[in-house]
């Protein structure tokens, strides 16, 4: 049975979906960011202290008061390559820091029209290092596009043979350019917030391209970390998660994909008793 | 429950796949191609004339004694656009031709490695436009790459606003060179017949390539004519069968899907009880 604050959530998610058009001129990316930095974010709360990192590795650098020493957790928003920003998601990446406990790093990654692939491959990088200098062991969660990114980095390390993440959460994953995938058309009625089977995302100049760093469903999964999947049942991504919860077990990977019933892409982005519940299990299953 | 003869035929199509590999050398092609001449082809019997044509049009001509005038049916065969013949799907071609009582034309197009895309297409688009000249009504039937060829030859008259096949019937079709649907993966332990998820045909310089000629899945069915899709419910290639369907029915099309429960891609190559049920049920459709 649903909340009725998730009840609420699809309305507005179909509402913003039938704004949607495949394609953004980059001065309505830019609106759409500034409008979520404006009515999504939240101030820095009182039990944490911020700092702006400008260095190589660029982001917000959250750090928990009494939080555990050595383990931190690099958080990548999603928002398509294009319209995500790390303050929209503040509040998200405090609930799960406060439930885990640790430190934080929000990493602020180029996006298009700013910049093309691998730009943000590069930038999430130099975040993970900067990161795996200072700490023990580093956690991932990515939702959407920065699921995407939480694996594509993950696929460089392994390739690079270095040190990986202790564990990874993605948040409905997207693990094609090629928006092909069966549930992309057959979830078009159901799914209320993502129109489906679309163009790619103009950040990749060559999309179709058999890429695990662009694609990673062409990657090779094996020695991967232990991974958790999170997906809503009515996703025209759906598809995503499936095919990748299959290449992880057929690699041997210690994977848990849980399908949240009747709920959509990344809902963990709306306040309500679902987002809760997801991200209990997600902090459960990270720490 | 499958015929005795089914479950024979899915002994052999696995000791087919086990000897399977997604890269197949020119001569091994060249030896598959002789191998199923010798052991799948048929003579031509009393009740059929056959004219080789060596025109434009290239292939086997059947004319059926008593049958009826102004209908014709193009025969496309399969072999990812490799392994394939005419000869081999001879008997194939007679069972649904004395079906519908009308003449047939099976082309033979141009494969891999004497000729890369769009040499087959070429081809069908010159077969049935031979046939188109001299018949009323030319029905269309096609199977795995020949069921493809059938796609994107009416995709490609209808973009020319030329005339349609009456009726197409396809079989275990592909409609996409990229071979990365969900059931491309979850289904490779049940297909007896096809390895899944492998690398794109040969044939295509550019399978990544967002082209309705080289994957239908991109192509606008609005106006396609009467369509009957068949396929096997253990197909790796069962999605496709599944997207096309959608696609068809978003655009208004007659479409027709029947699975066939427990059967294998293209099962009609072999000689079974369920081989006769499906041509019954496509002759009955296309007539």
């Amino acid at each position: 049975m649903l909340s009725n604050e998730a009840k609420e959530a699809i309305k507005i998610a179909k509402s913003i979906k039938t704004q949607q058009s495949d394609k953004l001129t980059p001065d309505q990316v830019c609106f759409l960011r500034n409008d979520a930095n404006q009515n999504n974010s939240v101030s820095i709360p009182d039990d944490i202290k911020m700092d702006e990192i400008n260095e190589n590795a660029k982001g917000e650098f959250y750090h928990l008061k009494n939080g555990i020493d050595r383990t931190v957790l690099l958080f990548i928003h999603g928002g398509a390559y294009m319209t995500g920003t790390v303050k929209s998601r503040r509040k998200l990446c405090f609930n799960l820091l406060r439930r885990l406990n640790c430190d934080g790093f929000s990493v602020d990654y180029r996006q298009w029209p700013e910049a093309k692939h691998p730009a943000a491959q590069e930038d999430v990088m130099a975040a993970y290092q900067y990161l795996a200098k200072r700490y023990k062991r580093v956690l991932v969660f990515g939702e959407s596009a920065g699921a995407t990114l939480a694996l594509t980095l993950t696929l460089e390390l392994k390739s690079e043979s270095r040190k990986l993440p202790a564990k990874i959460a993605v948040f409905s994953p997207v693990i094609t350019q090629i928006n092909t995938m069966p549930s992309e058309f057959l979830m078009q009625e159901r799914d209320p917030m993502l129109l489906g089977a679309g163009d790619p995302v103009p950040y990749f100049a060559e999309p179709y391209k058999n890429d695990p760093l662009i694609s990673p469903i062409f990657g090779d999964f094996t020695d991967f970390p232990p991974l958790m999947i999170n997906c809503g049942s009515e996703e025209v991504k759906y598809d995503d998660s499936k095919v990748l919860n299959y290449l992880c077990q057929k690699a041997g990977v210690d994977v848990t994909w849980t399908i949240w019933q009747d709920l959509f892409h990344v809902f963990v982005l709306f306040d309500m008793p679902e987002t809760k519940q997801a991200l209990n299990k997600i902090a459960e299953f990270l720490k």
